[in-house]
């Protein structure tokens, strides 16, 4: 009854006992069956049940018409569509999965996000968590809708059935995730923290560390968090200072200050397992020196109950602009005590573990950004369609009725950039879940290599386009809600302030900018690149007669050809500083390229939509390749002057001295 | 003595009236040829001994190496190098007034503003005006500066001595005041709409109601509001449906529900005059059916007493995203009895009174806007001139120093970016102030159409350019930052945050854009463009043989090539909706053409500074004309695919169906 507990939070228990009785007891052939994912099976099918019966609860945003954390039909199309999910659920790893329990299972998580996540984040805002004698206050809400997540199985989506996970496939990682990020992103940003330590624990951690504290992580029941800033040492991390001296008895006493430790205290689970970059003294200088440390908030006994505080103190909170309901902490290790930390993988190698699982991490962050954005986009979009003012220009008798304002002009203007560059860059995040999934599955480690530069390539772009182009949607959403849209009394201005975040953390937009100019279309003689071309071929022929679609098939074959010219003058540039001078607008601009792509896919699939589909979907296809018409009319001729200024390593701000700004 | 007790507010009394005593008693040629403006001297007098002796209060932003409100060498250089108000000290009208005496002036200003402004801005955004029993408590800070600019004579700078102002230039007016914008924007904005609500009243009231409200107004002893929109009218004016029916006194009863009200209530002076829109019954429908009303708070007897409660509801305060210093109020009128409203100008004209000071409001808002983008420039260039981190590209060896952050290319690059749009958006702002100032001293019918019609065109651009482009220096100045520039521990994001309303106000960024491309270049056959294409070719001509400017001259002809080609064809296009479909677009591009133009203009200057000025000044010459390079490399080129669009008519958007978006 353990899974029928789990999942009861979120249903009424009598329901999901019938179910579960049902099941185990009078249909073991089905419980034979399915094995480990029996409690997915049940909670799914006591959920539809729910859900055809059940009155949605009102959320504080009030009685919407549509959803505004999801638009079903889109993600489908994504996935099914104009990606390839299909193929990767025929696989053995994912045979106890098809379309049809996937799509039970995105209901179950749309209606928990609605019902339990979205409805607080408004007030989760206003009431950030406090410090209050050397502790975190939050409010109630977030550890119930923690626990209807954690109790519903989803802390396991992610996870391999060999450590006790669903083993979903990561695109639906993503999709099912997304909805919560939307509704609720600062709850579920503890969520996403420990799952990216759980998968670094499980890829480096010795075997010991992984039976004490692994279960816990990816359970939920445990939370983890990364702690690698200091306030001195933020992008730079060769600069840190905190220290590792090894025990007698093996461990390390560690000793120091971390910054900006999202979910550094919080009093939601009962330990917090923190990944320390610490220095063992003696090691080399700089970030060849640098070691991964495990390091409890509380010590765990052998029995695996929870012993002594480990002396984690927690130092101040940071007050941000957005993103309140996490946590951000500084924090103090050693200071009023030993705090002992276990090292993960071989000394002096923590940034090659941590950076292990940083393109999961970094595609995240831009997962994170597209729902902001998505979050935006659904709500304005949805106000705009019901709220009247105006009239059109060329009839402006004070008389007729006023149009709803989704008619003006320029109000259809500023959806359709939020569509193009939402949907665009959704699309983007799980055609790099494909290639993850892919990669998964496959043995060939030519196609692995070979998917493994696309995917290094398309890391930064899914980390920086979204948070600099989905915030751009988010500051439109604003202003289709006009007064409104600046009130705290709208979700649009929140998801602004949230969204502001993506470009600082997991590496800067500079960072990123740095990592695709000067490393990965330059490694291996640009072997990245020219993956990406082959890719964009392939779909420029499966473009190949289709009404209206040339043209734009043309104009994505130039821009990249100007991408691989950029490239070409950029490695041969005699000053490497000076090549890299702006690699930024380089990152934007290869952003545009690969982005038009990923609608030129949508348009392929929608084309074929158009040809095969109901007529009931005749709008949405439209839609499609009204918004790729969008993007290629609007957007990317943009990089033109973009890659000109690039190829041609302008040295304006490069020459500048610091006193040339204002003269002293 | 009135004055000496004014100015004694932010002065130690003693050296003030020792001042004063000197000036008025001891002194009395200064006293008899100076007049009027005996208290600025006086004030000024004092306050440059004080500045000289007076230790500089630490601002709650920590001491800074710079001023973080103001660049005094950059203000100099526009008004007085780039821009020309030496010729307008020359007038008449401002005999009163030298450089000299306005240095001191802005010496006094800064200080205030410095003091007694900013350093409550932080607080000020964290505790909010609260709604307690009706009424509004603000935190005590606002009362104490208010009074302190208003003891200063401050609240009567811009008005003529007629009415008892100072009669200063516009220009200098904006100086002064910019700095308090800059410092804290939320506590000028009631005096900024007090100034616009007096100068209304002067230019359309009956000489019995200025008589009775103007001199309040203009000493800042009452403030004044706009109440324009209504809940379900706010860009859309003809829907309103406040009241306005005739009384047997020949006043007004007023009735109804007014939104968005910047100051509607407050507890910081004694008395509010609202300037309310409303209908009388039986005049036409929509725009034309609009009166213009002055509505007080408090009714005024016959011998300017406070008499009784004219019945003016608070109804409940907004919460926005920034600028939460301000009030922002839905105001009910006429509900709990009668609220008495007196007619301003002739009935059905109150569209038009209204409009009577809206382009100098609307360059305000540019103004306002451009000092949010000024206050994140400043302190994100002095964070990253004092902030270790990191290593050069070509030097990682991590036991080297760090190096400061403001030497890394990409921060170079977002500062340069930053210093483009602020300092270029604030020549525009400077250089309409110098227009204004033109205009009401020439007696040239045609001189003045001409600038009138400039005038016209170019205040769409000061009003939206600032709101897109000083916004995303606001960006920038976070990203320099990094995380503590997303903490409200640092000033940055709160800027960020102000600065967002400005899109949305004094008429909506769609707005602008009607009217830009649907009236203001296609008036009078082009009249206007006509006007701007000479004025262009002026300075132009004036960088003719200067080295480094050719290039950018024939750019900014080009430039305007093809706005002139694009309002050609939008002009002759059949459908006048699809016409403007792009408006927008345009708008913003056609900005970057101006302030282009305007950093023309302020590199033609910096050349002959660098040619005539001292050494000390290289750097700064040297430094507006990398920002000039900067903005004609990076920005122009950027005009040329959007003129592009609009000049095809683009009807992606247009054509769109509300359905298309989600398909549903």
């Amino acid at each position: 009854m353990y899974c029928g507990v789990r999942a009861g939070c979120i249903l009424e228990l009598d329901l999901q006992t019938a179910v579960m009785i049902i099941l185990t007891l009078y249909m073991p052939e089905v419980n034979r069956l399915f094995g480990h994912c029996i409690y997915v099976i049940s909670t799914v099918l006591a959920g539809t049940i729910l859900l055809l019966t059940k009155k949605r609860t009102p959320t504080d945003a009030g009685e919407k018409t549509m959803s505004i954390i999801v638009n079903r039909r889109d993600l489908d199309f994504v996935m099914y569509e104009a990606l390839d999910l299909n193929t990767i659920l025929e696989s053995e790893h994912y045979a106890d999965y098809d379309r049809e329990s996937l799509d039970a299972m995105l209901d179950l998580c749309q209606s928990l996000a609605e019902d339990q996540f979205l409805p607080f984040a408004a007030k989760l805002d206003a009431n950030e968590p406090k410090f209050v004698d050397g502790k975190v206050e939050t409010i109630p809400e977030v550890k119930e809708a923690i626990n209807a997540y954690r109790e519903a199985g989803l802390c396991t989506s992610a996870y391999d059935a060999a450590i006790g996970g669903m083993q979903l496939p990561w695109m639906m990682d993503q999709a099912l995730n997304g909805m919560f990020v939307c509704a609720n992103n600062p709850v579920h940003t503890y969520l996403f923290l420990t799952q990216g330590v759980a998968n670094m624990l499980n890829a480096c951690g010795s075997d010991e560390l992984k039976a004490r504290y692994l279960p816990k992580l990816v359970e939920g029941e445990w939370f983890g968090t990364m702690c690698l800033s200091e306030t001195q040492a933020g992008s730079s991390l060769a600069d840190i200072r905190t220290k590792a001296d090894v025990r007698a008895d093996g461990g390390y006493n560690i000793s120091g200050t971390k910054m900006w430790i999202s979910g550094g205290e919080q009093d939601i689970t009962d330990n917090i397992v923190h990944m320390v970059l610490a220095k063992i003294p003696g090691s080399p200088p700089g970030v060849k020196g640098i070691s991964l440390f495990l390091v409890p908030k509380n010590r765990v006994n052998d029995d695996g109950s929870i012993g002594d505080s480990n002396n984690v103190a927690l130092a101040g909170l940071n007050h941000k602009m957005g993103c309140r309901g996490t946590t951000n902490c500084l924090l103090n290790f050693g200071e009023s005590g030993e705090s002992i930390g276990y090292l993960v993988g071989e000394p002096n190698q923590g940034l090659a573990n941590m950076f292990h699982m940083m393109n999961e991490a970094r595609i995240s962050v831009g997962m994170a950004s597209v729902m902001a954005g998505m979050g935006g986009y659904l709500y304005s979009l949805d106000y705009a369609r019901n709220r009247p003012q105006g009239r059109p220009l060329v009839n402006r008798n004070p008389e007729d009725a006023q149009i709803m304002i989704s008619e003006h002009a320029d109000i259809k203007r500023m959806l359709m950039t939020q569509k193009a560059f939402v949907e665009g860059a959704q699309t983007l995040i799980y055609y790099s879940a494909q290639l993850i999934d892919q990669q998964k599955l496959s043995t060939d480690k030519e196609a692995n290599a070979r998917t493994d530069l696309l995917l290094g390539l398309l890391t930064p772009i899914c980390k920086s386009w979204p948070s600099e182009f989905c915030l751009e949607a988010n500051k439109l959403a604003i202003q289709v809600l006009g007064g409104y849209g600046y009130t705290r009394e709208y979700p649009v201005e929140r998801l602004y302030r949230d969204n502001r975040l993506n470009h600082i953390h997991e590496g800067t937009w500079g960072i990123q900018g740095i990592d695709i100019l000067g490393r990965k279309v330059q490694m291996h003689n640009g072997a990245a690149v020219a993956v990406l071309r082959e890719e964009i071929q392939a779909t420029v022929d499966s473009a190949t007669g289709m009404s209206g679609l040339a043209e734009h098939c043309t104009q994505l074959k130039d821009a990249l050809a100007q991408i691989e010219a950029t490239v070409k003058t950029v490695s041969e540039a005699a000053d490497p500083s000076l090549a890299l001078a702006n690699a930024t607008i380089f990152l934007d601009a290869m952003g545009h390229v690969v982005i038009a792509w990923m609608w030129l896919k949508q348009a392929v699939a929608a084309t074929r939509g158009l040809q095969q589909g109901t007529a009931a979907d005749t709008a949405f296809y439209q839609g499609k390749l009204a918004a790729t018409q969008f993007f290629f009319r609007y957007e990317l001729p943009k990089t033109d002057a973009s890659l000109a200024l690039v190829a041609g390593l302008d040295s304006t701000c490069y020459d500048l001295s610091a006193d040339q700004f204002t003269g002293s």
